[in-house]
């Protein structure tokens, strides 16, 4: 793509020079830094006048980024760079979609108000969508929302010998299946078995013809991992195999990551959505793929 | 004020409680929290169904601030609170007034325009004005702006024998004499005495008159305290006895505190727009006289 220029947020770089090379863009040269006092500084080096500006700026810990993020945007479009587009391949606040209780904020619905207000598009990967069923819900910029479950089907049938997908309860079983299929594997989902109003029971099905297979477990943020430790708790139990957990994104919350390996997990795989020592599968020509797509241009 | 309902963000709470006990508002009650993958969570327990709203939030450390005050913003005005209020003893983002550089960013003037969206009026205490004259340049919203330098020349006149006001060069004659005045003290201005190209020496005029003096340093905002530290060598070399040092403002950065200390300050004082163990000068009336005071209301 001629014509435009890739920058990042601080410790985006090596996404975003990956995105430089595969989208054969030009290089963004800002400096973006604190002052002493803990204040932002933001300095565009590159000339970007009537050029196509992307940002690359994963999203966890959005709280601190959201200020430099807008300060880069802004001066780039005072600068007359146009469209400026957030590739963010972990986009945060989805989950709070709803007032649950009384008195809460709907922070997913006024993060993107937010964004849309300096942004004109937005790029991102297999956000956590739950009530809402599209971006376009809350977003009032242009979103693509690009998927990856394929990249870790192919993984798992590269990198798992006799692998068997691993369902915590039924409603996984939509995406699990999905997954299963495309890596030529088999899929279980746990069954609940309630024996009173306390006594939940959770069995493996067919555990039996498993038990030489590697389990693997999918979701698609690993945040706390309690499903997922939960999960590592019910297949030794049943005295299964250790399984192979893999994340889509790495936010590992409370030091999950310490935890899965610690309950058991043989291996933790990520996406590099965020960066983090588990990423395994790299989403960069899926995000590379979209913005090349001439649809997504103006 | 009746009708008023005043809130704090985390870390505001002694000022917040203050206030409302001085202008017998009711406490604003809400939750602001952050979930364990560090995004922010925001619940109002009050009503403020068409109540006035205030949030009480010093802004160092803007760049982490910036969602949760947001949050509560516009969550506020959701249930209906009208007007909502900022009260912000100190106001980040003032210094970055220009591009000094091609390519910069303007910050003042960004962070500005992005309160002004969620905010509807903004009270503060002597902001870092250098080139906008009024942050009505600046801000789209009502703002009120506060001085407390009356407040400093009293606690000189009650807690220093026999102050001399020091100002470090002659751009700081106009505020240094205001406050020497009022505080019914002498000063003195700095005098720089060039040599030659890099030969600058600084001599203190009128020094044998003032040897049993207490030299007094005051500044708006103490951030590295460079200047101040400066002057205390100077000082020191005309040996004039160990100064005080005033700031409206408890930035602090760069573990300035502990070297104005070190350098040989008698004593570190501040006023409570930050919290910092060096406040000793209570701006909370001010602020609680200007909420009151019916102009402000609508």
């Amino acid at each position: 793509m001629s014509n435009c220029v890739i920058f990042s947020l601080p410790g985006n770089e090596v996404m975003a020079n990956s995105l430089i090379n595969l989208m054969h863009g030009e290089p963004g040269e800002a400096v973006i830094r604190h002052f002493p006092d803990g204040e932002t500084y933001v300095k565009v080096d590159s000339n970007v006048y009537e050029k196509e500006a992307f940002i690359v700026c994963s999203l966890h810990n959005p709280d601190e980024k959201i200020l430099p993020l807008y300060f880069l945007a802004k001066t780039l479009k005072e600068f007359r760079a146009h469209p400026v587009t957030l590739i963010t391949p972990y986009l945060a606040y989805m989950r709070q979609d709803k007032r649950f209780i009384n008195g809460e904020c709907i922070s997913s619905d006024l993060f993107a108000r937010l964004l849309s207000s300096f942004i004109d598009k937005l790029i991102t990967i297999d956000p956590h969508l739950h009530r809402h069923t599209s971006l376009d819900e809350i977003y009032s910029i242009h979103t693509a929302v690009l998927h990856v479950s394929h990249l870790i089907s192919k993984w798992i049938n590269e990198n798992v010998q006799q692998p068997v997908l691993i369902g915590p309860d039924s409603e996984s079983e939509q995406w699990v299946s999905k997954v299963a299929a495309d890596a030529n594997a088999p899929y279980i989902i746990l069954e609940k078995i309630r024996k009173g109003d306390r006594n939940v029971r959770v069995s493996v099905p067919h555990v039996e013809k498993y038990k030489e297979y590697i389990p693997v477990l999918v979701d698609d943020i690993i945040s706390t991992a309690h499903t997922m430790l939960e999960t590592i708790g019910h297949l030794k139990k049943a005295a299964m195999k250790p399984p192979v957990c893999i994340g889509i994104h790495a936010v590992f919350a409370d030091k999950a990551y310490v935890k899965l390996l610690k309950a058991g997990a043989e291996k933790v795989v990520t996406c590099n959505t965020i960066t983090h020592p588990s990423n395994a599968i790299c989403v960069d020509e899926v995000l590379a793929g979209e913005v090349c797509k001439n649809s997504f241009v103006d």
